[in-house]
């Protein structure tokens, strides 16, 4: 098996509900994806970073990703990412125009909500990133998967096209 | 996307809970897996055929599905197969020498009791078919993924190795 | 059995995802409740009113809600309600001084997220409002049941205690 | 609150599944009656004795679990069985005429794999007993509670009904 990092940087994927303040926050331990990764997946790595919702992410936060992607041992790359600025964060990353194969993923519901969904996500994501021969930056939602160039929320819908 | 068959052949996967007798049963609908693929992952279309425990699957049931595979107008083959034999099954089928991609996978505990390790197995599955160029017959299981030859049951710990 | 009438106000316990905006918010419909009472427990009315987070209610609301119970042809009421401000309906309620057994409960985590707390402070009203003979406002939260001036929320521990 | 003495007798509620035979098997810990009751209900001792399916319950296992109640030092037990002889076994102890509260429940379906029913079934157990101030010998089953004499499974429907 290829091995993997695992780049955490917020989005709904984590979140879990605080019965305290009734809220749901994002887990910045990313409990739930390592969780299911290390149960069922393959051996990886896993680093949060940012721990932002996607439409609170700036370009600042951008180049901090592709920093930690671009210094990284690893080909692979898992970014777990919030949904509604994928596709920016998949461009930014695409004009760095590293040697690497990046498949960006996420969830429309906290795993702590509806885990089927979440792994679902992720783990095809896994499969991909495990056959895939070509260097790019990729999005990979609701077995969606391909050039993030193709791949495009439909925010009506709340699922992700062609 | 790939357009993909799905063959339920029975096994762990839709096995339900039988109130009545208190059993396990194979659900010959597959209902778990339909909903599954049709709601998290792409098109396909999905047949049921042989509905057994693997333990049971003789060379006779493996024909019908090496028959069913050659004559399915499909590249793409996801095969749901109970986790006893998926091995035997496989090495019958790579000796049909098959123009095709074919992908087994199953689950160690039925949808209906964990739907995490299911879908983790299916979408995997379902990920690395979309980036596979080569034809063959591969095993996925548990983030274990590649050439049957290669992927083996570990009956003690009860997961797949390489 | 005692037939109920249900009254849902709000709260907690029928929140559900909104996967386009992020948000948990209130079901109008109490379908989660509706659901989880026709399929487990016996006979009941349901009926939805102020559909509101607790700290919203206003004692325009509460006059609402006694206003309902004292009109309506039943003995037994169980109130679904936000936790943070059920002492104070409670004790609303007690000022009425109806001829009825009304037990306060609700949820300190959705129903949509964790199946199994709404469930047991359900049901353990739904039981103890079967064996109650004596008239009065009670409240029934994690296991805490009895007359409403005794049961109190401790928000540290995010738990009701005597 | 009362406290209680939990007796797990065996039966459907904790049965797991074993993912290396392939069987549902009755966890003799009582792990998940354990969790549900100490993390939702009040103070409680827990046993677990006979370990068998219902239908495999003879009167030397009805003689223990009498003899166990009628040792015990509490006046209210929950005793947790299989449905299929939950009645034989209700006049067994009716006859054994104690001055004690005991209502018998149990699930149709195992907490692991639906943890809804065996929870409501728990749960109003627990709220009956709560403020039952009669002794005798109950039922309580799918919001169907009372004595143990007017409370039957209907086979066809798999549901207890007056």
């Amino acid at each position: 098996m290829k091995k993997l990092l695992i780049i955490s940087t917020g989005g709904t994927f984590n979140k879990i509900y605080n019965p305290k303040n009734g809220m749901l926050e994002i887990d910045k331990d990313a409990t739930a994806l390592k969780e299911l990764a290390s149960k069922w997946l393959c051996e990886f790595e896993l680093i949060t970073i940012i721990n932002k919702d996607s439409l609170e992410m700036t370009n600042q936060d951008r180049l901090e990703l592709l920093g930690t992607i671009n210094q990284a041992d690893y080909k692979h790359i898992i970014v777990v990412h919030g949904t509604d600025t994928m596709d920016v964060t998949a461009e930014y990353l695409a004009e760095g125009e590293l040697d690497k194969c990046i498949v960006l993923t996420g969830a429309m519901v906290p795993y702590s909500i509806d885990p089927v969904e979440a792994t679902a996500n992720l783990a095809s994501t896994y499969g991909y990133l495990q056959a895939l021969e070509e260097d790019g930056v990729y999005i990979a939602m609701n077995g969606m998967i391909g050039d993030y160039k193709i791949i495009k929320k439909d925010r009506e819908e709340g699922r992700f096209t062609l």
